[in-house]
């Protein structure tokens, strides 16, 4: 079945054999079009009553749409048909007919509500845009890993089912395991850090994360497919210096390689590879000029968490993708260094997206005692994380590292309004299936 | 902190500074060697009293064993010294001190129990052997990955929490989510085959599956990582070239990019890319030949499954990878499609390597009722997987797949005596943590 023809390759002159859906059957009386459509695209076929077999015009054009069909023949130049070539049948055969009533148009031409649309991916996915989204994602996740190697990373898996959270007992999804009390595992972070403790100095992963937030909002997930970077023997700046790397690379390579998919979503003209280094604001700037802006009902002081707002406020005013470093110690986790010579003051960044905060990382506190007292600043119990604890006993080097997901990027990337646009089988309060 | 020199990169006549672990701590009375190593090799660091600062020296040769270090100094030719070269220490500092008491000796002198190296995996990861299994194993995934390219597949993430098994409610880990009960996936299968069904026609998963199996053997994990693959418009043989093409792509990748983790886990001689085209024998040739072979008490008769001892029959006889085809249809599983001319044979495969079962696969079952039909043979409970048999109402193409675990295939690519020594932190019946 593999010798058949993509649509996009039929060239006149050819004897081909294309398989795809029935995307359109048009019947102009006497002569009647059906359009088969593939991955690449589509392609128009013939059906001439005079000029063929009865029973062939009957199967190609009595053909119910999204049918499954497999065509064979001539590929001839038609300059009125869409793709300016069209194929003359010998024969025509349905693969898997389609009911005739469809739960959603795939053509895209009635829209569907987002919910029936996760409800039908299958044929939610045969409509351009959806396609196009899945497209780039795919084409994003192959260009970070590729950074990722040319900055000497070795890819490592961690595990997903875990004794202890990360950040300790919240927002976990319980599990059980064998017998006994399990968790999902929300993020890579501890596990990341034990390998650039090992030899392999410097990591990456992407896979899933778990997270038991009751939020249900346009841009939060309750599982995400996270990209974590980890490396020995760096600071926050060059931890920051790879994640703009990945970034940039990301869009490089939707720029390079998905024309099609950027036109089919309309975004050809609007879609631009970052070109500049992204500004890296302190945090205590970051406050100064959200509140120069005038946007906030209440002026931000110094040690303040940044509400939704004053992101908005901040994104407007810079335009474009930018740091935010030096967060105050106290909103950042146990697991981020503070600085020395001012412990109020953490080398936690965040990379943000003038719509929304994108990447988490920082430099890590990588000294065993300093370690077990940030834990118990926090509230939580080191004891419960001595496999993790224990490790940095024995030589951690200084370290630093982040991460983000890839929904996010993809989302802030093509200007989607839900999160839940970019992934397959979105999980959030209700929705557990598909 | 990233300008420091990488140990292999160390050429005389350069001032460097490397960082890195003390590996080992040489007094030889008058002078003394502090051996540095990082990701990339050792070095040699010469303290002579006689001719540097006493403190330099004392800091120099006092650290203990596993220490984190950085040194800055000239790099000297030196023929005795393990790489030629030595560096001649202007600065040490000590970054991180290690107690001198380790769990486990991370130069692989000492022998450790694989409970305590899975215990200490930063330590043990330090060691030649571990490291270079993870090297290679991320150096695997991505050929896996390449290939999967080259043959046009976009990459896919299904969830992995989810409402029903991929084959019912055994050997899945409950969860509770928001209330409800669900499961993590124990395979993407059905998301997979929804995927193909829509534009994408060609995907590829690598992802964690979780199964709760009961058995804790030397080639069983509970959490695994799975490489999968699914094609619109294949059938089970072209599916079968695919898999192929993915083995010989990693073993290619190993051959050509990890020399150094060959010649370190002793295999430069023994390994090999398999050269020719895995044979393909049905389930009916298969057990004529185990029988034929006489290592059996019992001969196997049409239908059994084959038990280890079988495989192992058969693989000795073989001597290499090979596919079992057209295996009974009672012992494959329901998504599994059924040779219209003999209902009692499947298009389901396996690819087996001497010592064990590597990959499952076949073409699917992709006509709706028989579908259905398929999963009420097996007992299972159709309404509960509405989700997706709807779905092949819509047209769903003719289409092929299959799955195999890396660590299965990393473990019989290096001949490694426990699936454990290929995931960094395994999950068994006993092991939840780390």
């Amino acid at each position: 079945m593999d010798d058949r023809t993509y649509t996009v390759d039929a060239e006149p002159g050819e004897r081909v054999t294309v398989a795809g859906w029935a995307h359109e059957i048009r019947d102009l009386g006497g002569i009647a079009f059906l359009i088969v459509r593939d991955q690449t695209g589509k392609i128009q076929v013939k059906f001439a009553p005079d000029e063929m077999d009865e029973s062939l015009v009957q199967t190609g054009t009595n053909v119910s749409r999204e049918s499954v069909v497999s065509v064979t023949g001539a590929v001839e130049e038609e300059p009125r048909a869409p793709t300016g070539v069209e194929i003359v049948p010998e024969s025509v055969e349905v693969l898997a007919p389609a009911d005739p009533e469809l739960p959603l148009d795939p053509t895209g031409k009635v829209d569907a509500d987002l919910s029936t649309r996760l409800d039908n991916r299958t044929l939610d996915l045969r409509s351009g845009e959806s396609k196009a989204i899945f497209e780039i994602r795919s084409t994003v996740l192959n260009a970070v890993r590729d950074y990722f190697r040319s900055v000497g990373c070795t890819e490592i898996n961690t595990p997903k089912i875990v004794a202890t959270g990360t950040e300790g007992g919240t927002e976990l999804f319980p599990l059980t395991y064998f017998g006994q009390e399990a968790f999902m595992n929300q993020s890579p972070q501890l596990f990341k850090q034990l390998m650039v403790g090992s030899g392999l100095e410097r990591v990456f992963e992407i896979g899933p994360i778990f997270r038991a937030e009751e939020h249900n909002t346009p841009r939060h997930l309750n599982e995400a497919t996270m990209i974590d970077f980890e490396s020995a023997f760096i600071d926050h700046h060059e931890a920051m210096d790879v994640c703009e790397g990945t970034l940039r690379a990301a869009y490089e390579a939707v720029e390079t390689d998905c024309h099609e998919q950027l036109e089919t979503l309309d975004l050809t003209d609007s879609f631009a590879v970052p070109q500049q280094s992204f500004p890296r604001l302190t945090y205590e700037e970051a406050i100064e000029r959200i509140n120069a802006t005038g946007e906030l009902d209440e002026q931000l002081v110094w040690g303040d968490d940044l509400p939704t707002e004053a992101e908005k406020a901040l994104g407007d005013d810079v335009g474009g993708h930018y740091f935010i470093t030096d967060w105050p110690s106290e909103i950042k986790p146990f697991y981020i260094q503070d600085y020395d010579d001012d412990p109020q003051l953490s080398k936690g960044f965040d990379l943000m997206h003038p719509r929304m905060e994108l990447v988490s990382g920082g430099q890590r506190e990588h000294r065993h005692d300093e370690l077990v007292a940030g834990f118990e600043q926090q509230g939580l119990d080191p004891e419960a994380f001595e496999y993790y604890t224990k490790m940095f006993r024995y030589g951690m080097p200084p370290h630093a590292g982040w991460a983000y997901g890839v929904e996010r990027l993809v989302m802030t990337m093509l200007g989607l309004s839900n999160i839940r646009e970019a992934v397959l089988f979105p999980r959030d309060r209700q929705r557990l299936s598909p």
